[in-house]
């Protein structure tokens, strides 16, 4: 293969950039060409495709975001677009392509490649909730960047004997929730892997303020169980008495600039997919596990590894699932007070 | 004056802690002893006081919050209140009192002082919104958390084409939007003190996204106008169509480790208040201006260059407001694209 | 004036990029074209100009260092160089020049002034060296960095009881140290502004070990006084025993995201000097003083507030020394234990 | 085993904090008792022993170093100073330790268990060069504060187009160097265990600016090769004309707030510790590898696992050394330009 493309699809992670770089300068070294395609899967099928220089990468492993944008588009999920997809890429003779993204973006990948045009997927998000990889690129500054929130807004809940609910992004996966609770020592961490009883919530709450000498309390709240908002009124209607207050972290877990480790691990994984490609291999997704790069079908058996699988009535199965850090959250457990 | 104490009351602010520091220190230096009141008015009515040794407040000048605590304390308004409260400070022979806080403390400051027991206001608050300083303590901290914060939901707001309305404390002022606009560049800012025509806010915002070749954009909000999602709803009833999404920095300005402006301006301040004390003084509440110390009488007639006077039918009225940053403001609107 | 250009010199500072985009932005508001000249008076020199459209500085205000980049260039204190480089401008019909940098950039500014071509000055560099401002660009964030850095040799210091030197810049005046020393409580800070005697200094530590309960020490040195290893030497010959380490932040100082006050000030500042050069005026520098925007002749009389004078004997004479920090120098000795 | 005590050894590690918070917090939910032994081996042999509460660690997580400090103390490797340190603990009725260091504090551990006192090892320094974990606690903190620093490095290298050797710590091991090279898209990682040629190196980086278009460069070398001033002089001596500047980036390295991955990190191999000792296990190190908990008999035979053996000579044997990161090490090389 001799000419690749790159493209960011699905939310934005810091680190996206960094993996972008990586696949450019790896290509390059590798002797190829690579060219960039903007605004995912929209940008390709209206050919908003441009050449790549190895100085045009110089500065971006830094910055936050995804320089390259990203859409959503669900026109892709129709044949239609993907062939016209591919047209456009044929136009510049591009003969394979890099999907960077979350596992959403890896259903157009695989299709692409049912079409005959390899595409390999990347790993970036936040949420830490794409099966086949340890970790996602993102997820390590999200989880630093909710620990600096939680650590100011301590020095307020401190200051005012408050409880705070604090929310965080992840929708299926309570990753971001854990860690953060776990690293910032949080009161109580709530996570949609885990049932919750909001009377056990305020039960614990109370009691910290009662008999365990607390004087205030951190719960970490991962958006997928409900909002912050509600969760102050469940908490109050189930017998809460404490100053409760109710903060959102919001947007600003997605921005920033990467850390050490999101940039280190995008760098990787942009350079393994790239290998991959080079051999004409696709259909695969990249991913770290037990501190090694992995590969693995994005669509198959079971037996085959593959991360997903087709279901007798046509739905997409996956076939490990994310597994739940209910270890770190156990451990959480045992070390507040 | 041989013996004083310090207290924090209102909202906590970043650099609280140094200001305690400089009182603590400051009166050391000067030969007093020093006692410090938890939990502000309340602390001192229940006497909640304790001796302040020098190697008390070592560490914690870099620390957000305030170790002192705070808390609302609506029975201060009352005599029986503030008779108490000098009760409890006699007790501990304590002559003179230093309240860092906003200025609704500043009442209490007076009253006391009415009372024959010096008090001295220090303006800690993260709003800046306190007549006779230019600066508040806790202003140039918040600021900062939040232009970092804003730079991260930029690069969201790139990645996706996104119109994001973020929503700043400022309840009365609108200095926190303004110098953050200003600061990241923001392309509209909506504050208390300036009147807004939401089809202006939405022509413009159109305007730049189809005729000046803008691909995102960022409003910054004082929360004294409306809250975010109330705004983002304005704006597409006004018929905005941009992909408008609403977020609210919230707590996260009030904490987090004091620039050293605040450190500087917070030592600098309760150093002062102490040396009115040291004279004898209360009634007082110290600023900057212009780069100097300054003190002003808190209740007074306007020609006593007081920040407040009471009017006939016994309301108290803010002789000088505070001043809207409207050069500031209207310099952010040059600069912008 | 229709044409205006703008360029950086001297020691890179942070909020330079944000004081270019003012430049460009007010200039275009004011109807104006805008120029970029790159590395400084040599860029100038040799015609590396380019002219800037509104977008070219959209995100920079937020980046460190200088995109126009800097270039020492001492041929440009000779006429020859002088005349080339006003021959270059005006090949691009450019009538006016904003140079921001330290007061060794203004000679250059005063001299193109002097030939008929206004110039005038903008205060960046991290040292808050220049006459004629209260602040200089890239001080507040020079400041913030120290602050940052001192507090986790902090944590190492108090971990192992040691005493650090730790040496910022500052080789005429020892602002960055006075207010870094200030606002982390440092035990002792060595100026270029104030004398001190090696046997007291490590009489005072001593001390602090033997009587006063210290358990570890910072000591900030300004450059300008020595480097941090002779100052260790010095320590060490004149009898002090503790364990001593030498440390150097050196060119992190320099760079980093500015702080939302080097950013607010580098906008006024740059919009001040295209206000200025928009009535024809040049020859001059602009500053803050007492939160007012100000501005002086660079060269001329005391009684015309010029910032220097001629000698006699031809050498240049600064009218009003920068002043030292003194009060500030002597507040941290007031309240450090 | 009811009672159990930790403390600190070795250089100061940003998590430390957190690891003493697990250790106290685990044994205290295991039903133990838990005491503080300060200034490490040497407050051991002193008996500076203190009884833990579970909410004296309740803020120090987010702190930098170690609040129990840490001291160097050869005297620990003598039969006499281990005999005394066990009759200090005896006499609190301690019957277990955990030691949280660097590997030269592993072999205190090992004496008190060969002596029949019960010691685990954990693995804390910023030099990740502990045998027998991919990961020692503060490392992931050290490579993000240097990659901040170089990041402002960065912004001046560019202004001025110069050449910078930034120093970083790693005696033995280049780890913190490749890591952040890779993060920061250094041009060239100088480690100790690789070679390098003196005129490879300066060949590579004039090449740079005089035909691969580059306009600045960073060097980073770890101090096990040498330090930055002397590289910088052999640079010079091979040859390079580019504007070279050395930078130590020091101490600045060993401070600061731990990352989320090194408090979760810390959390997680304190509380194992624990879980070792409670069945009466001593003699271990404890650490992650494959993102799993392990633990390693500290002295033993090659066929143990363990991380020691004695030489016939009596000397301590590494059986199985810190693996270089030459993968790492080679991404950054094919990532560069």
């Amino acid at each position: 293969m001799k000419r690749i493309a790159v493209l960011t699809s699905g939310g934005d992670a810091p680190g996206m950039n960094a993996a972008v770089r990586a696949v450019v300068r790896k290509a390059i070294y590798e002797g190829m060409e690579v060219y960039g395609i903007n605004r995912g899967y929209a940008g390709m099928v209206e050919g908003d495709i441009f050449k790549f220089e190895t100085r045009d990468v110089t500065n971006i492993m830094s910055q936050g975001g995804t320089f390259l944008r990203s859409a959503r588009y669900p026109e892709f999920a129709k044949l239609e677009g993907q062939l016209k997809g591919i047209e456009q890429l044929k136009k510049h003779g591009i003969e394979g392509v890099v999907v960077i993204g979350g596992d959403g973006s890896y259903h157009g990948a695989m299709r692409l490649t049912e079409h005959g045009f390899p595409a390999v997927g990347v790993p970036g998000t936040i949420d830490n909730d794409i099966v086949g990889t340890d970790y996602t690129i993102g997820f390590d500054t999200a989880v630093n960047t909710a620990i600096e929130a939680i650590d100011k807004i301590s020095d307020t809940s401190y200051s005012h004997k408050r409880t705070f609910v604090v929310e965080v992004m992840g929708r299926h996966a309570g990753d971001i929730a854990v860690w953060a609770g776990l690293a910032t020592g949080a009161d109580q961490v709530i996570i949609p892997e885990e049932e919750f009883d909001i009377k056990a919530v305020v039960a614990r709450n109370m009691d910290g303020y009662e008999n365990r000498g607390k004087s205030h309390a951190i719960i970490v709240l991962a958006e997928g169980v409900t909002n912050a908002e509600n969760f102050v009124a469940m908490m109050k209607e189930a017998g809460d008495t404490s100053d409760l207050r109710a903060t959102n972290l919001g947007h600003i877990l997605r921005g920033g600039r990467p850390t050490a480790r999101d940039r280190v691990l995008a760098s990787w994984l942009g350079a393994h997919a790239v290998d991959l490609l080079k051999e004409g291999k696709g259909g695969l997704a990249v991913g770290i596990q037990n501190e090694e790069l992995v590969s693995y079908p994005i669509l198959g058996t079971a037996e085959e590894n593959a991360l997903f699988s087709l279901a007798e009535d046509g739905k997409i199965v996956v076939n490990t699932p994310h597994k739940a850090q209910t270890k770190l959250a156990q451990l959480s457990r045992e070390l507040r007070r």
